[in-house]
């Protein structure tokens, strides 16, 4: 009998095991609402649903380029033009199957198996999970109020001194997941610089732009034309199951990445990017979309301290409230199980994000309609009392 | 400056350049036909398209669980039922985002870095490039006249014995890209037999089912329950860019897999399940489709001896002429460039498939239409005299 390799070893991501939980007790007829996954409940803008639709009469839905067409890669540098100022050349622009494809072509071309990446602890698990099976080592920075929960040079120094491991690489989220730190211009600049400094690749998840509550939401192409840049239209353009993101490379990266996509995803889908290319104009329609998860985000902030579930960061950006649940248990993932069973609400255990001290967080996606958010504050709030 | 790894150093998918080449000419009005890309001319049937407009009206396109929806699973169950009749537990079915995914999954969590998997040769690169950018061994096997074009347990012992090296993996695809090798229900038992007895991992390639013209198609599905099948709506059911394809995973493998897949690609693109779900029904469209591969099929088997482009493989399954061109060319790569800039036809160099003899080979795709294939095969034909 064939064995089984330890690199698949890697531990589940929980939030897609209470996904599948959640699917099931729902098409068993109860009454879910789902704060577990970072899933947008309005559906993609009209817009693109327009352009998906004309695209279907016509039928031909093929491949691509392997780093994606001409048209969605010169909207994406109108993008930079228009919300940054910038000047993007489009051959620097990689189209990518959602943000996951961006991290493993990130992944396996900047490094090789040993190689060792400084990641945010807490931060997004997949990042963990991807290096791991790549044979890569993981150094997991912890950032508290601190660092105001962000990576710094000072931390990644102090990682490296401690660990006695030589960094090839950093990853940082601004806003982040699950913290919703969201890191400044200067902060991005200290980073970007010191990554330079030590010829360490600087990898850039800006994946949650567009949904800054407070603090300076900068891109890392403001800063360097070093950094590998990585975003998706998943989050602030809800279009999660289309699976379509992409990357801003140096353009020594480009060819590298091109050859590895070529094979591991011979395309994008095609018809993800023309709905996406559509997506990019649809900024009046997302914006009213955000502004319903300020609102949740006002709800959350103003009623969680009051049931006992405090925020243990930020909530500056992105659309998770990381709330300490240690007042009532030492077992998130227990206590997210049974706040499944009991009430039907779906949230993620804070070890998918924190190994070490995930078992007292829990991660609450704001994401949900206003209405759905309300609804599950107060039946968590009845069921804690 | 950062560097970028070794392990990115795998070779370009020749196909894919062709591609962009291809699409580069087009936009510059220039009348290409291409016969590059595995891609059928003809869109989704018209059952997929239906359901896909349906749903974009809803248009709630979310994350799915990260192995799929329940529908696809048991459309896929019932559809073996029905083809070959098979019980299989949805349970084991794994819905991928193509069966690119299906490989990367399959090949991480089966394998760690260092054990050798074997291929033939000539065979689909993307195996060959997936399988060194994980760190992998992959053994070439020739396949030749000899071996009827397959692999066989004789073949692999020697590869095996000549190598020195101890297989852990060995893939076949029937039918096979580029060869169009047929494996039949003996040849596939014998080698799942010497695959058990050694045990060395078996991974069938079943993308091309459906379209074989001669010989036996035969599921390793019959014939173990221990086999790993990667399947796809990509060629059969003319769903390319739709990025959709399957797995049928022994048991003990499901959660492995669910792991890698949750963290490396989150979940497949959910209109594509969809879509999939109504293509499983639209087999009459799709056998209009088969036909009209037939006849091209027909056409170049009379046409190509003549005009001195003598197929070097059977040509019994799949929709590809693997031709010699060692009559006109040391150099497959040069040839295709000048077809593709002198008479724009796109053509794929042997050296995709086969790093040692591609020099003298060339890959011909007859998924287009009837019109495409016989012009092409005309331009070729006045090009080389």
């Amino acid at each position: 009998m064939f064995s089984i390799s330890k690199r698949s070893e890697v531990e589940p991501f929980h939030a897609m095991d209470v996904l599948a939980e959640a699917t099931k007790r729902r098409a068993a007829g109860h009454a879910v609402v789902s704060m577990a996954v970072g899933q947008p409940s309005h559906p993609a803008p009209r817009a693109a649903l327009e352009a998906a639709s004309a695209a279907l009469v016509e039928g031909r839905i093929g491949y691509t380029d392997a780093l994606g067409t001409a048209r969605l890669k010169s909207a994406l540098a109108w993008h930079y033009k228009d919300r940054h100022g910038l000047e993007i050349d489009p051959a620097r622009i990689a189209i990518t199957t959602g943000s996951s494809a961006g991290f493993n072509l990130a992944f396996l071309t900047l490094f090789d198996a040993g190689d060792a990446v400084a990641i945010a602890r807490p931060g997004y698990p997949a990042y963990r999970n991807i290096l791991g099976a790549l044979g890569l080592k993981v150094l997991e920075v912890p950032v508290t109020a601190e660092t105001h929960f962000t990576l710094t040079p000072e931390s990644l120094e102090a990682a490296q001194q401690q660990s006695g491991v030589r960094l090839k690489g950093v990853l940082l989220a601004s806003p982040a997941n699950p913290t919703g730190t969201v890191t400044g211009r200067e902060g991005l600049k200290a980073l970007a610089d010191y990554c330079a400094a030590q010829s360490i690749a600087f990898i850039s998840d800006e994946i949650y732009h567009g949904l800054t509550f407070a603090g300076e939401e900068a891109s890392a192409l403001e800063l360097t034309n070093e950094a590998i840049v990585i975003n998706s239209f998943s989050k602030y353009y809800c279009m999660t199951g289309w699976r379509i993101g992409w990357m801003v490379l140096p353009e020594r990266l480009v060819r590298p990445i091109e050859r590895v996509a070529q094979s591991l995803y011979i395309s994008p889908p095609e018809l993800s990017q023309i709905a996406a290319v559509a997506a990019l104009g649809a900024s009046e329609e997302l914006d009213h979309v955000k502004a319903s998860y300020a609102a949740n985000r006002a709800l959350l902030l103003d009623r969680l301290p009051k049931i006992g579930l405090a925020p243990a960061s930020p909530m500056d950006g992105a659309f998770y409230a990381y709330v300490d649940v240690s007042r009532f248990t030492n077992d998130s993932m227990g206590f997210a199980k049974r706040m499944l069973a009991e009430i039907n609400v779906a949230a993620t255990p804070g070890l998918d994000f924190d190994p070490l001290e995930g078992h007292r967080t829990l991660r609450l996606s704001y994401a949900g309609s206003q209405g759905e958010i309300a609804e599950a504050v107060e039946r968590i709030a009845v069921w804690l009392t």
